[in-house]
Order: structure tokens, then sequence, then C-alpha cells
């Protein structure tokens, strides 16, 4: 590609996600200009250190002046109020978009304050890890990912292709889904399984009988699985759950109801039940190794990492 | 080691754990003779193909016969039934151990059977993958994690001594403890994340919402890395649960107490709770890390896994 995909872009939030967005615009060119914005002042100074973008201004509106595109990528309870402050300051034709990983919520939020001479497409890429903060970016997060556009009614082909097409050049795979349906799904394939081991590390951290050192001594065994999940962001996790409250406090009810019965079935030793459970599941990870959404390594690949990179 | 720790060493049981003793042993050269035994034919078959010991044979009573040290490695609901078997061929002065997961029930099937001239020391190596079979066994599964033994009352110091010695020659580090404190601590660090596990998939799995092909394709999002407990032996696994009823009951009694109060949390918008849970559990997951029992690194190093041994 010659002429980039963008003239300017400005990236509000850089944290996992924004940087790395930022770094694989850089990589791949995606934009003449790459302004970073962020509250932090020490956030945005850390941002420069890495030579995330081509500029660095805290104030929002100052930033989105002038940019074709628009991401905003900050916990999903600010992004009502972000979309107040760079509102007047967007460029007409612009494309204003988002990663938050709720949609209703977002769109409620931000859509009142969009002018109609800026298309707003809100986004949610399924990719991140459980480290935060501009230093945790790198490129290839997005690579082989999803990344599910939640379009409103009335959008601009044009604009819509074009962001598809930002994210293509980023690695993903591109979707388009109802706001609606988008937070069912990500309710039960990423919310639920986040509040769920928030809440077995709690539990464990909170027992009599076995000590919170003893938990860690002999986490191999199968809790470790569960920390990745509950050492993510608390501040971007408590904003999902304050967000998608009724999806999530679906999924919970489901999973709880299911839980009392296998519960059930242990205490009155029905060997059968809990075999044939235990036995469906298992093909349920053979399709997300198959459909390329998993590493086909025992223990996630943790033994194929060479022993010098671990502690 | 000039001479061998076991002059013989019989296996009875050849699946993830038993071939990775297997080829422990022979790595390390602790035996002059390993014999291997398991109930399948095409399992034994299957051994002897992958060349993990020096003789296999289907009858468990004649495996073990002149066995220095007999390690009986079945699925927990099996165990009662392989002592009867084997007991009145074990050798005087021979030691008899176990690797199963639950320690009390364990005791309480096979102790009865065992002689008074044989040294029963039950043991539980905290190691594994979600793979089976003896094509999965490999021989450093053992490096580095814990074994523990949990010796009855009685046990001989110079047997134990031994027995630890195995162990730590297969790269383990041992600990030993009270049959019922094993099985409170495995509840709480591996049963209770299994159960949970099999849960959340087969609750995802039964959606009329959600489809299960967007489970899977979106699984990257959290849900996948359920799917690796999930996908774990379910004829063990049926058995842990019946075998270790009543520490699991407890521990899932209060996985589901914590669960209630943090589903009152987000119903009530109790933003301050939901935070204060998500930033104290991140510390679990450091800690494990600076334990060595974890690798440091993002996605448990899923990226860190070269592409062309993804699918």
């Amino acid at each position: 590609m010659t002429q980039p995909l963008f003239e300017k872009i400005a990236l509000v939030g850089i944290g996992l996600i924004g940087s790395s967005i930022a770094r694989a615009v850089k990589r791949g060119n995606l934009a003449n200009k790459l302004v970073i914005s962020t509250r932090s002042q020490s956030t945005l100074d850390r941002a420069a250190e890495l030579g995330l973008g081509d500029a660095y201004i805290a104030d929002a509106a100052q930033a989105v002046q002038d940019a074709d595109l628009v991401v905003v990528s900050v916990p999903v309870g600010a992004s009502g109020a972000i979309a107040e402050q760079i509102a007047a300051a967007l460029k007409p034709g612009a494309i204003l978009t988002d990663v938050g990983s709720t949609k209703g919520s977002v769109i409620a939020q931000m859509q009142p304050h969009v002018p109609d001479h800026v298309h707003f497409i809100p986004g949610h890429p399924l990719a991140g890890t459980e480290k935060s903060g501009p230093d945790a970016g790198f490129a290839d997060l997005f690579e082989k990912r999803w990344c599910i556009l939640t379009p409103v009614p009335g959008t601009d082909v044009a604009a819509l292709d074009k962001l598809t097409r930002f994210w293509q050049a980023l690695g993903s795979n591109v979707e388009s889904m109802d706001p609606d349906h988008h937070d069912k799904v990500l309710a039960i394939v990423s919310h639920l399984p986040h509040i769920i081991a928030y809440n077995i590390v709690g539990t464990a951290d909170d027992l009599e009988t076995v000590t919170e050192s003893e938990v860690i001594k002999y986490s191999a065994s199968g809790f470790r699985d569960f920390t990745r999940l509950a050492a993510s962001d608390p501040t971007m996790w408590r904003d999902i759950c304050l967000h998608n409250k009724e999806a999530i406090l679906e999924m919970l009810a489901r999973f709880s109801e299911d839980l009392a019965s296998l519960q059930r079935a242990i205490r009155w030793g029905d060997g059968d039940k809990l075999f044939d459970l235990f036995t469906h599941t298992r093909s349920v990870r053979r399709s997300i190794i198959e459909a390329g959404q998993e590493v086909d390594l025992p223990d996630f690949g943790r033994h194929a990492v060479p022993e010098t990179t671990q502690q």
C-alpha cells in the first residue's frame, strides 16, 4: 500500500489495547500522523518514551482535531464522558469507534453526543492479555483474532468498509453484529469466565483450613489456570460488570443452576451423570483448537516455553 | 548413580502419569527392570510399541512379583480392586505407592488388603496435563512440581526416605502431609477448579441465545482458558468427585456463597466491592509466578509459541 489508509489517526486511551493499535498502525504504516491522548500525564509520558505515536496530547478534544479516525480505548464506564468531551472537535466525515467490551452501554453513552456529520461505528476487538498499560501492548495482539463491529441503524457503508479494512490491516477477522447480541455472546465467552475466575481466586484466598501459601504452592494442579483471567485490569472489569448487567446476571443464573445440578450429582454419587458431562466438554476444546483459536499443545504450551524464560 | 535406586519397579496403569513415570525411570536409570501392567490389552500393546518398559504383563499380580517398588496409577475408584488383586503377590519389604488425587479414599480402599510385610505409602504427584493415555506422557512432567506423600501411622522411615528419593529423582519437590489435609487442599487447588471448568463449558453449550459455534469462534476472549481443565480425563474426574465428596461439597458451598455475593454486587451496582475483589485477586497470580509454579508471560506464553506449531 503506497497511500496510508488514513491521513490522521487519534487514539484516546493508550493501555494494552490502545498501545497495541498504535504499534500495529506504525508497523503497517496505516496513518501519516498518529496522535496519542490520555488523561494521565505519566501514562502519556510513558507512551512518548515508548515512541508509540507522532504526537502526544493530554487534552482529548485537541488530540482528535482533523483526525480521520478516532479510536476510544478506555474502560467502558468512561466512554460517555470522552464522547462529550471530543464531540465538538470531531472533523466532519471522521470515523469514531471504540474498543469496549460492552456495546449497548457504550452506544447509549456515546451516541447522544456524536454530531450527525461523524460516522460513529462501535467496535470490539476480542483480544487482550491479563496485562495492562502501554508497556503491555504488542503489534500482533489482533492477529487472527476477531473484531466485532456493531453498526447502528443508518451507518454509512463506505465508512463501515473502511473501518473493516483498518481492523483487517491489524490482522483481525472482522464480523458485524447487533449490539444486543454482542452483549449476550460476550457475557458467556468473556464476562462470565472472568467473573468466575475472580470469584474462585477470592474463595481460595478466604479459607481457614487451607492457607494462602498452600494454594500458591500447589496451584499447578488446576487453580493457576484461573488466575490469569483474575489478574486482568480491575477498573476495566468493574465497568464491564456494571455495564452489561442484564446479560451477565442471566448467564450467572444459568451457571449457578447448572452448578447446583452438578453438586447434587456429586452428593448423590451419580457417576453416570458426571461422566457424561465430563466427556461432552472435552470435545469443545477440540473444536476451539480446530477453529484456530487455541494452541494445540498440552498445558497451553507452557511446557514448550524454554526454561530460561521462566522464573 | 552407579546403582539404580530399585532393582525392579512395577507400574500398574500406564496412562499420562504412569507413562511419564516410565519415561523418567528409564531416563534416570532408576531401576534395573521396569515392568508395565495394564488391564487393557490395546493400551499394553501401545506401551510396548512406545518402548516404555522392559516387560509388559496384563495380569497385575504377576507383574508386581519380586518388584521392590509398585506404583499404582489408575483412576482412584479402581485402586481398591487393584490392591486386592496384587496383595498376595507383593514381595516382603516392597514399597507400594499410588498417584491418586484423593488420599483418604485410596487409603480406605487399599490399606485393608496390604500385607504387614509391605510398606504402603500413598502419594500424589501434582502434575498432569489435559491429555491422557500412554502417548501423552513425557519424562519431565514432574520437573519442579510437588509430590505429596501421605504416610499412614507406623510408616517405616527408611521406606519413606527411599520413596522420597524416587520422586526427587523424577524432578519433584516432595512434601509429607496428613491425608485429610491433602484432600482439603486438593479440593480447592484442583478439584473445585476442574468442576467449575466442566460446569461453565457445559453452561455455554446449552444456551439458546448464543450458538455453540459462536462460543467456539469467540472463545479467545476468556472462555478458552476453562476448556483446558474441562478436557481432562472423564473417568479420572468422575472418580475424584465421588471419592473426595465431603471436601468438594464444602468448597462448592463456599464458592457458591461468594458468587451469590458477587452477583448481588453486580445487580446493585456496587462498583467499589467489585473493584476491591478484582484488585486483590491480581496479586495471587503474581505470587504463583514468584513461587515458580507458573510462566511469567502473558496468555500462559501462548504468544511465545512459534506459529508453526499452532494449527
